[in-house]
């Protein structure tokens, strides 16, 4: 693939290193894929598929899964540039077998034939894992989740709290907390009772961090426990007007950000992300971001949560710049990954090159897969370490700045030790 | 003018792709210049001479052509390491048999005399056309052009809307409507059958496109037409203020919006430019942007308008890193062109690269050369199409993900083919 | 360090040219280093190893020098991969006969004790220059400094005047001006008569430009006389509240650019910083940005005092796509440096590409040390020169646009000709 033999060489070496993912979709109860549609239905090749002219009908629930899938491998012809096309020709080729040149409509039985064949082996989860190279993924887990039927040593439980924060207007997740916590948290004690019940739980069942996904807007600051209380007793009655949402909102984010500090579990931000931009796109393709958005407004956070560490992802690659500074100056901000819209080649290439420059090398996580998938982890990692191998060669071993060894070095941190350490796994 | 076989093969090839135009300022009564008063009068030119410390006073009408030039030429010197000031080298050589290495002052009247020569010769739009290998250019007619004496099928009529929604309050915008339509659009249905009328006419004779640029702020959204007639009807009695001429500019917007999805013509927006931010500077060199805006302003249009295809042009990277998403999620937005201050080699590079990487390739519209005078579609193609070369040999060509010939029909796409089907020409 | 002849042959021209450095820090009055603490003490380091872990106890006054130096340099493990590392090897390598590959805790005391013998020297600032070919430094001189015990031609003083725009509601400020100045500016005209004294000493004293840095949200624009009156009533009444401060800043901003008009200085604007955003962070290590700013801003004051240059740095590379656009257009704006956070390579390599793409080369002031001890500037220097070497090559000799003589004069303009028009050098 290479012209170049000290890429390939840092490229081969980087792969040999076992990877930690520290963000995934996961479910435990199911990583593998069984069949070609949990492949294709990645939200990734249904929203491409979908903007490049694909209707929504083989989305639908009742619709079969082989004619699914040979709508979407229809359409591959109109992506096949995307690095996200790449992605799946990878897993074709590393765990079905595939040998063409390129994936289109005519290869849709013999790949859902071998993807039914191959992954529903009853080892499949461990072949991928193993060839995967992959220990430990972290997920991302709903507040009432019992964790209980799972290896929590494989994979990492994370409290995930977009739900706690901007959704309790909703009576289901109201409700959902009463049963989860039996605590009906209708003011700013009894949420804060609540709210420890889960991080004792998650805590005790090995959850690793806390992690939530904000609007480009959202600008943290603490709230009064009695202007909270107010907030989400008036939730609680379903008497919430904009303002008692917001106070609530802020109130249980900066709760969090206590209890991570109290729990000592790292608390995740993902910035910028906002939901339901084209509400009649596919399933978890309707969001989109808006670069107006600050590190700025986290300013006051990080200050008040000085022992609390918030990996940072990012959008743009104009963010990814503001990051490269704040984790330069706050001791407890760290890059985190290449995230969602940014996690594309061209963008890794110039965020990452900003990060090595100017980062301490101890404070950079440097990928997560964010898969839904166990077989989406190897081709994403892939993409980025073809990149990191890439940027350590022009930018540390060729002037001189690290030698081959140590540019492996700072690549094992950024793939696997800065994760053990600044999560303890 | 590359070492790399590879880049210079693609480069080639792409060049034997005829062209279409999507997007000039060509006037097809007199598209090829006559003189080099007709090249240096380029805005690029005279702006950039000016920035560089020539005064106003040889571009004043009165001024002598040639004088003017010799100024011109005069203040090359200082920007001889622009782009722009490759386009200008790329012409005296390609077009006016120019030999040298950089033309400077002493130049001036072989240059002026070989173009008057050779621009006054009888064929010599023909002649530039060939050399060119262009076949279709999209121009930017007025609402009131008749577009009664040229030939439309090599020069594609374009509805350019800026004065319809941001100069309404101009007494001679509105008089020019009522001439052109024989309609007084003094209130919302008035407004509605004046702009149908022009509709009717521009695709009758073979527009393929309604266009608008637009300031960093402007959100669009439906106005109602209460709302509108009042406000139509306040600038038509000359008593409009502030917010009755937004509400007319929000309302004809959607409006046009509405007849692009009637009339099946894509709505081209060009986002971003503040019009007279430097009102001392030079004829079409006073407007300037403002990197704060994302088209989350425009969510609501591309919702309501699903079934509008909506070319974007924008003017920083920042805001082409959105472009690149929103179009990845939405099938009724599309790239187009790199655009006015972003048309640079570097920023083309990083968007264009970005593109290729994320959106599908059947959305992109790849190139235009927003040029006044047909000399200028070469240079400026040229300069993308290296670009487009080298990107092809690095991201897609050596790392396996494209054969040659692919590749070179990806090409195809960006400067021929998407051009014809989503404009249907 | 580079395989590549043209690179190299290009940065060893370049580094032939002598320096004029336009913005340091440098204290005149002891512009060397004494002490490798002297080195470490630059917030690049302190900062850093506090972010990455280092606690501030070393760093306080009452520290031992010596074990200071030991705990940062303890840290620099886990800030090898960055640029600033790199430059303080660099230092270590020409200045101190420093041998190895990487530095460490354990080269600790040699260091120190080379740093004791070497820099004390009678004549180590001679040498220093001498070594680093810089011929004038620029100086940032508070604008009570007498200016009255240093050689002006060799360390060219700056009225800096962030204290006078945004400091005015501390006592101790106003105190200053009046001692300054013998005016107790209290009002809008003995405020002018104060500020005119200041610029009548620093000018007569040798001083070639005003300078100022400003917070990401100020946008320039002119106070009414009799409001800067009131104003400044209420501030050195000691009864300004928010109202008031911003109009005095206002007010006092415009009065400055007034004063460089008359005075024919140049007006340094150092745009995008928020003072003590992490306030216990080291000292000069509090401040960040906010990426929402746009040039736009300064769209009335570049109107209005086309007369007077202004040369702008900026922290993003947002800001610079929007600064290539505006020096494009403004005859009195120019590109100045690659300043604080965006002085990374990778940074200054996609921000000056932009530069040299696309604004007039005599309106580019290449780099700045902004060093606080003269050993900065040749690392520093080395860094943008190895960038520059690049992209010369890459941008112009390669594809033909100069000969390798001409890049090396495009060099010069940037590292030195440009500095001495503009500023009358």
């Amino acid at each position: 693939m290479w012209a170049d033999r000290l890429v390939r060489d840092l490229y081969a070496e980087i792969c040999k290193i076992p990877l930690i993912d520290p963000h995934s979709h996961i479910d435990p109860r199911r990583p593998a894929a069984r069949s070609l549609d949990d492949i294709l239905g990645y939200h990734y090749y249904t929203e491409l598929a979908h903007s490049a002219g694909m209707d929504k009908a083989p989305l639908a629930a009742e619709a079969s899964p082989r004619e699914r899938d040979r709508a979407i491998l229809n359409h591959l012809d109109r992506i096949d540039n995307t690095a996200q096309y790449g992605w799946f020709l990878d897993i074709c080729r590393t765990f079905l077998g595939f040998r063409g040149e390129r994936v289109t409509a005519a290869d849709c039985d013999a790949l859902c034939d071998a993807a039914d064949r191959i992954m529903n082996q009853s080892d499949w989860e461990s072949q991928v894992l193993a060839r995967t190279n992959v220990e430990k993924i972290f997920l991302t887990n709903d507040f009432d989740d019992r964790l209980e039927d799972f290896d929590t040593s494989r994979y990492v439980p994370c409290l995930r709290t977009d739900d706690l924060v901007f959704h309790l207007n909703k009576p289901e997740v109201r409700e959902r907390l009463s049963q989860a916590t039996a605590v009906e948290a209708t003011d700013a004690n009894l949420m804060r009772e609540a709210l420890a019940i889960l991080f004792q739980r998650f805590t005790q069942r090995g959850a690793k961090a806390c992690a939530i996904s904000l609007p480009p807007h959202f600008a943290p600051s603490p709230v009064f426990p009695e202007d909270l209380s107010t907030a989400l007793g008036e939730l609680f009655r379903g008497e919430a007007d904009a303002g008692s949402r917001a106070a609530a909102a802020h109130g249980v984010f900066w709760m969090l950000a206590e209890l991570c500090r109290e729990f000592k579990l790292p608390f995740d931000l993902m910035i910028g992300v906002n939901r339901r931009v084209y509400p009649e796109g596919v399933h978890q393709g309707q969001d989109l971001f808006d670069q107006r958005t600050s590190l700025l407004q986290y300013a006051e956070l990080f200050n008040r949560f000085i022992d609390v560490v918030f990996p940072i992802s990012v959008l743009t690659s104009g963010q990814n710049q503001e990051l490269v500074s704040y984790s330069w100056i706050f001791p407890n901000v760290v890059t985190n990954g290449h995230w969602w819209y940014s996690n594309i080649p061209t963008f890794i290439d110039r965020d990452l090159r900003a990060r090595l420059q100017a980062v301490p090398k101890t404070k950079q996580l440097g990928y997560y897969s964010d898969a839904y998938k166990l077989e989406f982890v190897l081709p994403k990692f892939n993409m980025y370490r073809r990149i990191l191998a890439q940027i350590l060669a022009d930018d540390f071993v060729r002037p001189g700045v690290y030698g081959e060894r140590q540019a492996v070095d700072l690549a094992r941190l950024l793939l696997r030790e800065n994760t053990q350490r600044i999560f303890g796994v």
